[in-house]
């Protein structure tokens, strides 16, 4: 209940600062992105030039790195605003998109993570043991490990997620049935959400969204990844809720997910958030 | 009657083996792309670099190659990619969006059909006409030639289907008014679907997107051309009733859209379908 | 009144005459751009790369540049197709997004200023400010200078609007919550639209989609610009209204949006249009 309040409070405080958010991020849910940022609070603003992601980074309050359609050229602009951020003390998170499904992105990912001091990673469970250096299945860019885990299998998740959050000096958030957000010592657990929520493109992209609007707005950034998952599962609740009351489908489910996000209050995240801290 | 018997277990199917399926394609209907292949049960990934696509369409059950937004990098993409999967035996589908518009476009999906073997091309008459070296006039990326085809026009576009189907050695599937997909031998009919699905962006992208999905759980894949245009129809009639109903527009039809193929069964199908064989 | 008129009946004429329209344009705001384009009743198409640009420019009835995420590949492309189409008298518009933010935006949209003939020119104050070489602070892609302006700002942005207009010899149209729209002598006022528009992403890209439909239709370009203006901000009441009475959020919002341009009539537009010249 106390850490729903700090959420419902840093969404307050987000809207009221209205954070710029510059991401680099792939061209399939781009749209979306941009606009649940908007629907949270924050401005979004997509520039991927290497000659000026230096200077868009300068103006922002976090910079989201999103590795869903990578190629050379945007790898490069993300390894150059990375640097600028962190020269200039910007959080950023890296969403690292199909780790493991290619040797590119694995590679890519890696390389990432290196270079860039990163304040957040968020991914699936496949993307999170692939950057770890475990063996793992993936396909394509979705997780292909078990969605609902048994209570060992999350204690192993939870296990990798502390081991790569202190390998990586970074905050780790495996989204999954539940959900597990780390720094290495604190472990939160979220069971908001709903399984049609891997029904449309972009989910995972739009709670870094979420994150990376938090992280604009806040100092203390293991809230910041929380608050992003809170919110997310949140609106994927009652996104479910009204598409199901109204016999509809995933077109609808994906308009009633940004409408949910746009709604959402500090009583809501109070009144429906489902997190457990150890 | 038996034929939409058949598409409607096809889809029973698809969903039982929810498959991967590579998509190279444009930027424009991407995000569509991917909620609608979510959508009948598939899993969409789109991957366009040259150091990955070999990985990525390796690991999917179909490819599918859009040259909606073509560009030099992507197109290299793609004749690697499609090399690759035609090693592997995974069937390809060649979306030629503008051919005929530009000499780039023309050239570009000429060679791709010169240099891949493809499992489907699907495109409108004017796009197909251009590939099989006929003159056609072309507006942009949309047909130019009529929509709704007289008795004698319908007779032509099922001779070019055949004779392209023949010539090249794929399934030729012509959308249109009446929809014709052919192997070379038997033509299938099919007059489902609504003439307000042109006046939304990727109705074409989206079909292509659909039949790729059934491609990728199909061995027979005239069956699976046939299927997904046979779909399409059948979710644009159902869209356009229920926006028609609501007195809403071309925004609201977009989220029916993929609405009604997240709800599509095989009893729909059955009920709904309108295939002729011949 | 009589203004409004002329407008319901461009808008009659650009559905009878369905024009191409070319879109050299960024990847965020993309699909909402083509689907608004025939929402309106024209036809867009997309194409970027400078091998068939000039070919594809030359089929169009108006060219739109927008350099949401401009970079040297489409900059040039837009150099190129920008010529051809001033060769052609095909009309222009430039959608100089985010400029003033890097110094690459600001350059970059100077340079199609200078190299090319631009029919108008649509921009938040903050864009037009930095291309008319006046100090002025951007956030992001988005104006950061007060949206509601006083009576003083209101008589400063009308001076701006014509000095520009007058000195790049082109329409200048600015957005805000009075929009203003000059040729250099004529100035027009527009006070329709709704501040929610602000909450999608995309509101000012698809209100130069509007502009180039109309232009693509049009031989006085001012009407076009005004046109679009005030398609667009009726639209927005509407869709706001729409949204408001359902309890819903921006996710609607931006559905109902399109579905208002859909359905956007010449009376509407005599009914609601909020047009003032001086």
């Amino acid at each position: 209940m106390e850490t729903c309040k700090k959420i419902g409070e840093l969404l307050c405080s987000l809207r009221e600062k209205n954070p710029l958010i510059h991401n680099i991020t792939n061209y399939v849910t781009v749209n979306d992105c941009a606009n649940i940022t908007l629907a949270i609070g924050a401005s979004p603003v997509m520039a991927d030039d290497i000659n000026e992601v230096k200077d868009m980074v300068s103006l922002a309050s976090s910079l989201i790195l999103n590795i869903g359609t990578l190629n050379k050229r945007t790898v490069e602009s993300m390894i150059e605003a990375g640097k600028r951020a962190n020269e200039l003390n910007i959080p950023i998170i890296l969403d690292p998109v199909g780790a493991g499904a290619t040797k590119y992105r694995t590679e890519n990912a890696n390389r990432i993570i290196d270079e860039i001091k990163l304040s957040v990673v968020r991914g699936n469970i496949s993307e999170i043991k692939t950057l770890y250096g475990l063996e793992t299945q993936t396909k394509g860019v979705d997780a292909s490990e078990p969605i609902s885990s048994s209570r060992d299998e999350l204690t192993e998740i939870k296990e990798i997620a502390r081991n790569f959050a202190k390998k990586f000096n970074t905050i780790c958030a495996i989204t999954g049935a539940t959900d597990i957000i780390t720094d290495g010592k604190t472990i939160y657990s979220v069971t908001n959400g709903h399984k049609i929520m891997s029904k449309i493109t972009g989910t995972g992209c739009m709670c870094t969204s979420l994150i990376g609007s938090y992280l604009g707005a806040a100092d203390n950034y293991l809230l910041a990844a929380l608050s992003g998952i809170v919110s997310m599962g949140i609106a994927g609740e009652k996104a479910f809720e009204k598409m199901n009351k109204n016999d509809e489908g995933t077109g609808s489910f994906k308009t009633y997910l940004i409408d949910s996000i746009y709604k959402l209050s500090k009583e809501e995240i109070i009144q429906r958030g489902k997190v457990y801290e150890e």
